[in-house]
């Protein structure tokens, strides 16, 4: 009765035959228009942002920017991306004339996103721009105005906002299923390694943990609740003044109130490890997910049960979902615009005048 | 070669023969000494501890004190008490005349522990009594001093102290498994339920979650993080002015700090469901636990996996290691005692003068 499933089995096991993943057999062949994109920051991150997006239909990268010639030859060679769509910090506003780039991707250090974004405006192009968008809300507040006035779209790289499990979970809460929000909890922190790194220079980082980390929690928050904080409250701890200098901060608690009563509490740190923890709670339901802000997979439960949404990289989704953003005018179900960067580093600005004061700082978001 | 499994299988399914508990087979028939209790307040907590107690081996529940008669005459058949250990609340000073009875244990309203504390003392009993073990520290303090001068033991009702899954993660935080103790976090809370409830008569509770629930959270965050806090600060929220009336907190948020550099993040409310965390991070490892302070079986894991101790009564564990505590000098691994206590009411203080003033409170313990 077995003798075909058996055969196969020999056949798979013996041959190493894979099969095909079923999105190339049943995706169909996409012939749309494609958002073209250079980065800027050859780091890290640029780095898993240009591997994700191989995996692209929708976005494509065709350029770089960098001030290290060795890292734009190793990227023209690496992502086949002609010379002539390469820049350096010097040569970057002859972006303007260059009619195969659409759209620069910013994952420089925070401070430098403030005037890049302004330049790339400028220039004519649309900007995608790490989180935190700038320093603080007047920086922001300028990033916005300027790409209004230029014509160009601003988005911040908010790839939580393009996560399955954490759009099933917003998704639930929309629906009702989760019954009033009473609660949310969000603990994002991590064990900083090297301490010359920019992360931990106040110049370039324009703070410490709550700049880089803790802004999980500050949007996490807003996307999980569904509404906007009215008042803040923040208590610093400092263990380590050598490693964690003036202005550069190691760990941060924060708390939330919002207007329909919920409240919620906040970690942002430095010095633990893996700390990486939503909860929501509701009145009839609620949602816990831990990994909840990492590159994945998201793990997560709710009352319903275990969150069994596909993992897909981040940056690929985000990728494909911003240029359908740009080119099409797709509305994303949480707002990935410069707005919503605003609102998240008007947050920024009130836990650091909290910490400062030891008060209760009212938002008006 | 089955049958003989598959005819004691068959037996014990046919005739409901269930094998007797290992500890009835095991255990040492105790004949040591025996602390003979009366109970004071006869609500719904007393009935569990008197349903407890019929297990325990070290303590007997003998006598009772209620100012409902009814009350009484249904305990002493229910749990065969004589008439002659059971007092009124005027009576309750002939105590003193009955070497029938060693301990009063105190199941009464919050507002009461203080002066019936005080009168237990006064008639030479040992005294449990239920946390919070008074309504402010200056009456902790009283009591503490009362009971030293009277010469008898004072014992708040922490049962937590005895659970062993709770034991077992101050065992391996005490051995370094965790690593340096870096953060704690404990949400407590649950939906309460009938609006005339003492617990929300100000005059009776003398707060409200805080007092009830959030003096779990209060609790843990010692007895996990191994150190007494040095600050804390905290934000109330109100969403229901009727069920909650001033003076009755409905939800807070606390924060503590320590000497150490270790932080904690509580909540204590009566507006959500089912809300019982422990989370407990280190350097190099973890514990988590939910439910962690209901009734249980408490559920948790560690780093190292499943938390397994065997869940026991705990109204049972407490009392047959109280007995010790007062019959044999006993010391318990988490003090129980009132200096204990008095170390939650002057933290309750604090929280409530940090809600007032919004500023983070110093603490002294």
């Amino acid at each position: 009765m077995n003798t075909r499933r058996d055969f196969l089995q020999k056949v798979a096991a013996s041959a190493l035959i894979l099969p095909l993943p079923s999105w190339a057999l049943s995706a169909p062949k996409y012939d749309g228009p494609v958002l073209r994109v250079a980065l800027m920051g050859l780091g890290g991150y640029a780095t898993r942002v240009a591997d994700a997006m191989r995996d692209c239909k929708k976005a494509k990268l065709v350029g770089a920017i960098s001030g290290t010639p060795d890292k734009l030859t190793n990227w023209q060679s690496k992502y086949g991306i002609p010379e002539k769509n390469c820049y350096n910090y010097q040569t970057f506003s002859n972006i303007r004339n260059n009619p195969d780039i659409d759209a620069v991707y910013i994952t420089t250090p925070n401070s430098l996103h403030h005037s890049q974004v302004l330049q790339a405006a400028a220039a004519g192009k649309h900007v995608l721009c790490e989180k935190p968008m700038a320093l603080n809300a007047k920086e922001g507040a300028e990033m916005v105005a300027a790409c209004k006035k230029a014509g160009v779209k601003l988005l911040v790289g908010y790839r939580m906002h393009f996560e399955p499990k954490t759009l099933e979970v917003i998704r639930m809460r929309n629906s009702g299923e989760f019954g009033k929000i009473l609660f949310f909890q969000g603990l994002c922190g991590f064990r900083i390694g090297d301490p010359t790194q920019w992360r931990l220079n106040r110049e370039l980082a324009g703070g410490g943990s709550l700049m880089d980390i803790g802004i999980y929690a500050i949007n996490g928050t807003r996307y999980m609740v569904g509404e906007e904080p009215v008042w803040v409250t923040a208590q610093e701890t400092k263990t380590d003044k050598v490693k964690f200098k003036e202005g550069v901060d190691e760990t941060i608690q924060f708390q939330f109130g919002f207007p329909s009563g919920a409240v919620a509490s906040c970690l942002s740190t430095y010095s633990m490890n893996n700390l990486d923890r939503f909860f929501l709670n509701g009145e009839k339901g609620f949602a816990e997910m831990q990994p909840s802000t990492g590159y994945g997979p998201i793990k997560g439960r709710t009352n319903k049960g275990e969150l069994t949404q596909p993992h897909a990289t981040h940056q690929m989704v985000q990728m494909e979902e911003m240029a359908d953003i740009i080119l099409n005018g797709k509305q994303p179900i949480v707002p990935v615009d410069g707005e919503e960067g605003l609102k998240d580093l008007k947050i920024i600005d009130a836990i650091y005048l909290a910490v400062k004061t030891g008060k209760k700082v009212p938002l008006n978001l």
